[in-house]
């Protein structure tokens, strides 16, 4: 069988989470690192023809000037996350990725994000049009040079302020004008505008932060008329996962959750980008919302995420569960979850390049709902119960298997 | 309609589970109590015609004198876990109830149970034949008394020793020969004569307790000869409820769990009779099995179950759990569980006698592998992820529904 | 030896601490409650004359209308804190005890506490002078009535928004003339002009809350004048005792703490009086202090306060302590700590009262610094190290038998 | 001023915390480590004319076959405790100093401790005579080949079984005539026959663990009559400093403690001698003493101590603390510490080195007691509050001082 060569291309692509995917793709081709924490490499998967490692070409754009390697051991020195002999042999392969990464765009991406760009780039005028079809050009660029079969894009870049949806016209054809306004007139945010350059083009997109990204309706309705499938969004990594799974207990025992309190507290960019009220209101309405869903009602809530410098990419979460048992004794349950923020995002990233890459083979259009279990906010779904969300992956997978 | 007056019958009817299941079935009868608890309050259960509070009947087999008034007190004095002007508006009924409480069987309890026996009981002399024809007659007695149309057992003694299984025949006819045997020649305990003495008369039984009941081969075997229902074993309620849903978690996400140590602390008479390290055992092991079976492989488990006197019935349990994320970064979980022991099972008793009267009136014979999520070793079924456990009884709720 | 009456005047009579103070007190005499809690029923302080529980008159001020009785119940109801019996049995006393209880001011209470208030005092229009001429017949009419021997002023009231003490003349004589202005144009505290009125009539006051009180220097300077003696500010309960204990640790061990991050939350009126932000500073600030005077250094820290309606009175404080081991290698200390708050300050409350009763009739005058380890932010010494401020009143107990 | 060289020797030179305090010491020598954790770094000690890093040299006595470095980076790969860079920057040193580490004994050391041991050191046969003359020529070589002006011996090997110390004589003429006797005659454990060793030749003696050491009467008289200080034992590193600086905050408030629940989990090499029964009892002994010297009545408590590989050197303790509160009300205290073993007993067996050289250097003699806030059973005191503890090593400090 012919080797088909597939193109990885990261927004945010020297960010924390897109380093890790990296320095793991070119870990898994070397035979350096094993199968935890990637959901694809489970029996369950084994028979789908998903690409390999060997096959994978990496880019991606970038606002900041930085090496991977030096970012790689970032996450070593500040974290203990990365094993720095693993970065060590990777090194070669990662300085060649550098090449692959080019400059991408700061369009409404708030003002804690723009301070971290290059000079240049926070510089560079251009209108929202000239910012796609500059994006549209790398793409090309990098699906040509490399003679990809295929190619996935994917947000992982830090999270942008909030953006009012309702604010945009519900149908691509109205959204586009905007395209033509100068930056400042135009409310779609940098993620929307990566979207659109790859739905445009046919590549399917993928959404792992709480962004815009391709979520609104008129995007929606461009991807269905360019055939092209995608999915977001925020990839549901940590205190939310267990949200998923332990609501779902309190709801079928009947159990009141009277308040659930979450504290978040971690020290890497994303941090500091959230330490931002602005951005960070992006992030907690992404979390909170499903307990609602999954319960019926709402209780009391409350998210905290604080930047903790010492902790580095270590996020710990605390959270405090309150609820009424029989004859209305209250009683508690408290979890700690201590985990690196960037190792269990990745692998979820590389699952999902995967599936949707595989999906865009099997010509599947529009909004892959049977990914809900990777996201905090699944677009076209309301469900959040983990276990059944990953039903709909398994029965997905079945499906697939069946139609051979 | 026509009310249909229902027994609920209780091995072990004063101990912390059952004076719980007695008072609360007083409150709801009296309007004192809500839903917080009961599963079959869901909306999904209230086209279901389930017995309701008024048409309920209690009894039930003791070892200790005691009266329900008192043991109620008791948990409210020592635990604060109910309400002491709750239990003083429900003294009248709790001392009508203590009337149809008789003299239960110590037939291999083990000595610890033993020694918290009445001194007449202990004394007694009788062949298990003798005791389960005295069981029979308590429960013919307690139906023909209270003119009942339908009668459900179930055990929710203290745990005794583990006994071993595989010495027992596996056919009914050879396990009924042993019960002429004197008793010290019988290794048959207490609770399985309980559930012969039950299913024999073809009235259900339940057991919630990780006693050996009506498990055996043979006994299940009476149970198809006598075309009635059952089900066991032990009652999830607290850690193994939250190991249920979390380990489907760690194998949906491919994160590999290195080892998983539980410690659970409480000071309850369960917790006096666990304190013994034979019965501990049978705990300790119904605790631990289910994660070899979610995650498929076995990591390292510690459970520990330990009697911390000034804790009451509020059993503390902490669960660390250790896994590998990408790239073998080893990540930690911990959580804290504190929930009142009888008032977490009290509810799901209540739940079981509801639905296992309703199976029976539909006919169903054999175990109710539906009720899975009931247990921590449920019979008849490998299942242990509690939202699949729980799916299997929404299926089971929509074919009553479709059958009408 | 005849009988010494003394009377505890509080301010916030009837909140969840003065009502805790109450029912412990009349619980006390009554002979139905213990020590648990009392510093000065340890052995330490048995040849010392302090005042019996039999001796004491309690009165005190309070801005909303409410009964003891009603005020008990609630932290019964919502709390579980108090037994509901011990309450009935002490009714007649709270009672009576209501009668002593008269309205208090509102001057720089921020517009959270006045929302509490009842409408007269809300419309009430007086200078800071007529308030406290009132206050001070208040207290003397208490004083008469009763034939006390001794009095002490203690206030238990919600915290107050903070004040900038900068901007107060430092001279008693220059802030006096603040109080015939009106009460818009004066910067003083309702706290501060309560400690005013005890000590210019030579009573002794304690500020038991982080409210400026009679930390102002030109307060102290009456005080010395005047000849009594006084003590603040805010009392040290629980995440901040446990700081005050943990902190001299790390310092002693040379482990550097690299960050200190502190989560509570709780539902009682105190917390929805710190959910306006203008009061919560002034609390936060007064937890936050100690760490850099401990160790030495500033580690970055984060002191959140929430309020989370179902918890009651129950504050649950979560720590993470972040330090760095030999060799540079980063550790984790975490706790938990679930304590009644109205519990845990109560009996410090009663403490005070006796200490300070005690040191007044030994004609000490000024700041009592020897009772530092009552106080988050203890006036007079920067000694926040618990067990070395125990000592201090450990050293001082031992001078008071000395001097017979 | 002229150099003084100082020896330290090691029981136990290969263990995880002799290879610790040895990189660490080389890695001070050459810059690459900092303070954190070392109490003699404080600014209390500066005056004082402790021994600096490049003075030293380091030998001692091991029972396994191993390499330092291999040792060091054992404890890099599975515990993520040491940076493999700083390793290998100290390699060279390390194997120099695996010259001067030689056989030990293993007299009395339990079964599980000799399974680890070389083959030839098993099959040794020797009576204790000799093997202390053994030790003793090893020590004299030592400070000979070096020229050394003073010398420590500190014991770090595994945790022995107890020994019945009210077996033994409690005069030294007395027990000297055991060393004669068959080994297996002998009670005198290993850690013992070292103390003797180095305390016959005047040479100072530390027992950082829990087994017997120089503890006996007799051989505290052995020291007197030498003219040698030593002090032991077992090192307060983690969950005891931790109940050495919280049981007295609860005694000072008289909060009576119900129960105190510990529970310790680790994987390195002492926690697979510490699952040996016989080996864990000695340390539990030791870990649970201290909390009713501090309060004064003993708690329900409960101590465990388990093995999880997964850990490593990662103790992590969690302690549950049930206390009554003011009105008989329960509260709950818990605490999570996450700590490297070997790297919290490291510098302070440093530490320890330091401060005893120097008081060996002062001509002081028998047990220093001063040093009682580095164990967890502090010889010759029964002061346990660490904060006392550490005044007592102020005040010496001070003595000193003042003594020039």
């Amino acid at each position: 069988m012919a080797r088909r060569r597939t193109g990885v291309w990261l927004i945010g692509a020297k960010g924390g989470v897109a380093t890790t995917v990296i320095v793991g793709l070119v870990a898994l081709r070397k035979g350096l690192a094993g199968d935890p924490g990637l959901v694809t490499q489970l029996p369950l998967f084994q028979d789908l023809d998903l690409f390999s490692w060997k096959d994978v070409v990496i880019g991606g754009h970038e606002i900041r000037t930085a090496t991977l390697y030096e970012e790689a051991m970032k996450l070593h020195r500040e974290s203990r996350a990365i094993d720095d002999q693993l970065i060590a042999r990777c090194k070669a392969e990662l300085d060649r990725i550098d090449r692959n990464i080019v400059p991408g765009t700061l369009l409404n991406v708030g003002g804690t994000i723009e301070k971290f760009a290059d000079e240049p780039l926070r510089k560079r005028v251009e209108t929202p049009r000239e910012a796609l079809e500059r994006i549209q050009a790398d793409l090309r660029n990098f699906r040509e040079a490399n003679q990809l079969d295929s190619l996935v894009v994917i947000n992982v870049a830090s999270t942008e302020p909030p953006c009012d949806e309702s604010q945009l016209p519900a149908r691509w054809k109205d959204l586009e004008k905007l395209l033509d306004k100068p930056a400042r007139k135009c409310p779609l945010p940098a993620s929307s505008l990566y979207a659109i350059a790859a739905l445009d083009m046919a590549v399917p997109f993928v959404n792992f932060t709480p962004s815009l990204g391709s979520g609104p309706t008129a995007i929606c309705e461009l991807a269905l008329e360019r055939g092209v499938c995608h999915m977001g969004h925020d990839g549901k990594t940590g205190e939310t996962l267990m949200k998923s799974v332990l609501a779902p207990m309190f709801a079928a025992r009947n159990l009141p959750v009277m308040s659930w309190v979450g504290h978040n507290i971690f020290g890497n960019m994303d941090g500091k980008v959230l330490d931002d009220p602005a951005n960070k209101r992006t992030k907690v309405r992404s979390k909170d919302r499903l307990l609602h869903q999954i319960l019926g009602y709402s209780p009391q809530t409350l998210v905290s995420i604080e930047y903790i410098e010492s902790l580095g990419d270590w996020k710990t979460a605390w959270d405090h569960i309150h609820f009424k048992g029989f004859l209305g004794t209250p009683m508690v349950l408290t979890f700690t979850w201590q985990g690196c923020d960037s190792l269990l995002a990745a692998p979820l990233v590389i699952d999902l390049a995967r599936l949707v890459e595989f999906a865009a083979r099997r010509r599947e259009t529009g909004l892959l709902t049977f990914l809900s279990s990777f996201f905090k906010s699944p677009l076209g779904t309301t469900e959040h119960n983990f276990v059944r969300q990953f039903q709909a992956l398994e029965e997905w997978v079945e499906r697939q298997r069946a139609d051979g």
